[in-house]
């Protein structure tokens, strides 16, 4: 698809050798600024301030944020190694709850710090930079797959970004979405707007135009309206976690989402890499779902909306039940009406 | 319910004899201001910019509107007549298409013009007013008869603005809502911000802090993560046209909290005033959806928040199917499970 080439011009994490530059999410669409982050806590601080955000973008942004503490260690003569570098690890790993690619990139470069003998700093540099490649493969294969199960003609409605924005590049979700817009079979997109940081009308719909894909943007609450017209026939989404058993954690509203694409009949599909598939998590109960500070609710940028001693209940993920999911697509292939059989036939447990 | 009276010092709609005063609810909860109409065509502009909204509020301030027709004939020495006030009837009842209580309310007036014989203001005056005071006296009803459904301490979870600001005061759901609190029965109350007019945010969350009813809100997304928590017990909504077979319109996004609660197991409850109910439409299918412009999404309080050259979808209502419907509540008694028999039972075609 060599039309979408130019879009992967978005990059939502890139270590420049020097420091991790991250595109600073909270401006956009209408500034395009980076945020230049010189140590692991700059980085902790960022995903945890909303700079960087998307599952597969904050573990791919962590492991970066090891690599900037590998080399303060070696510049101050210090050793890297796994009694210096956990302290470090453990405070990315607490910068966001419910994402386990934040973990799974962690648990990687652990993994990496554990055989470190030389070229520690070249060493680690080298794991982060993988994390961050294969998630840009992982995501054009899951592009292929996702497109092949649509039909032709079809409208689609999605959720949230998981576009460049939220991975290593082309996405997850979004970029079934484009590959399925290339392959001439969607031809028109949807995206809810995705209260209270309005991610999918900042982000998505910046992507979209970007990409001259057609996409109106609908309040979250029009969902249904739209889903009882017959405009769409697909509902796309993204994932923070998938359980063992099929259940998967997701922006707030997938899962009414989910429970009204059933109920007209429509199509429900997840797509994430193998790195947001917990098989440790037997189901999403099991899930700790992030909360954040109800003034995310209580204002607009900077402009107080609510008055003065209102509270506000602001869960920013909630579990989408497998039995509501017509398709997990990963880059290992698709898992159709996921349950826990399904899951473990290409997630032996373990091994994601 | 003694204790509740203070709050009815809310007005969404006051005639001080002279012009008619709306409580601007495009600038609350910060500021308290009012536009003064002096002209039907005045309120006409309020209804369509949504200075006045809410179904029962918006029928009353066009019952005045006419009122403020017939002075300035009456001032200009013009006969007031069925022919001379008919125009202004046709203008007022195009402001906003979804909410039959504006046409209701105008047919009202019509039928009062047709037999006009002396005393042309004074008997159009009482008849506004009686339209008012009557609306008042249904909310207090459907209160007490709503609050006689719920169980003892239980949440719910209510969906744009019902309250004194849509009506003539006390509310429709917020109405059941209030009665409940002041029973003792409901402990919590939810509301969803209401997207993307904040009607929830802004007006609901103003009127339950003022009522020291204990409230939170919330994202419209998170609704299914809340029902799913057992934490809420009904959804409670207005409504702004129930056709004869008992399927209802209302604020966009209520048809997905429908969907949702039978889902979870949560009863679902549709509060309105007789003059809500629309035997003349047959269903659902056949009631307009006001879309709006797609601005109202791709900003924010004059802030552009979406990149330019992204289009929006923005209809602002939906309709719940009957089937989804527990129990619809009017002033003259609640109907469970409602559909064309059991509607008719206290409808009979025209007498709404």
């Amino acid at each position: 698809m060599p039309e979408l080439e130019r879009h992967d011009t978005i990059r939502a994490v890139a270590f420049d050798g020097d420091c991790l530059r991250l595109l600073d999410q909270r401006r956009l669409p209408f500034a395009e600024t980076h945020l230049e982050c010189r140590s692991a806590d700059d980085v902790a601080t960022a995903i945890r301030d909303l700079v960087v955000r998307g599952a597969p973008a904050i573990g791919i942004a962590a492991a970066w944020g090891v690599v900037l503490e590998a080399r303060r260690l070696a510049v101050a003569g210090k050793p890297v190694s796994p009694e210096t570098l956990e302290p470090v690890l453990q405070r990315l790993n607490t910068a966001r709850p419910t994402a386990v690619n934040l973990a799974w990139a962690l648990a990687r470069m652990r993994g990496a710090i554990a055989h470190l003998s030389h070229d520690s700093v070249a060493v680690l540099t080298a794991e982060a930079q993988a994390i961050q490649d294969e998630d840009l493969a992982a995501n054009r294969r899951m592009g292929e797959l996702g497109a092949q199960l649509l039909g032709d003609g079809i409208g689609v409605l999605t959720h949230c970004n998981t576009g460049s924005l939220a991975t290593a590049g082309f996405g997850t979700a979004l970029g079934v979405i484009r590959a399925g817009f290339a392959a001439g079979k969607i031809t028109q997109v949807y995206a809810g707007e995705t209260r209270p940081w309005l991610q999918g009308a900042r982000l998505t719909m910046w992507e979209l135009v970007r990409d001259g894909i057609p996409a109106k943007l609908i309040a979250d609450s029009a969902a249904s309206h739209l889903l009882r017209s017959g405009a769409v026939q697909w509902v796309i989404v993204g994932a923070d976690r998938i359980a063992a058993n099929g259940d998967a954690a997701n922006k707030i509203g997938t899962c009414q989402l989910a429970i009204v694409a059933r109920h007209f009949g429509i199509k429900f599909m997840v797509v994430a890499p193998a790195s947001t598939v917990d098989m440790a998590t037997s189901d999403g109960t099991q899930i700790e779902i992030e909360l954040r500070d109800p003034a995310e609710l209580l204002g607009f940028g900077g402009q107080r909306t609510v008055v003065e001693g209102a509270d506000a209940w602001n869960p920013v993920f909630d579990v989408t039940p497998a039995g509501l999911i017509d398709a997990v697509v990963t880059e290992r292939g698709v898992i159709e009406h996921p349950n826990a059989v399904r899951m473990r036939a290409v997630f032996a447990a373990g091994s994601a």
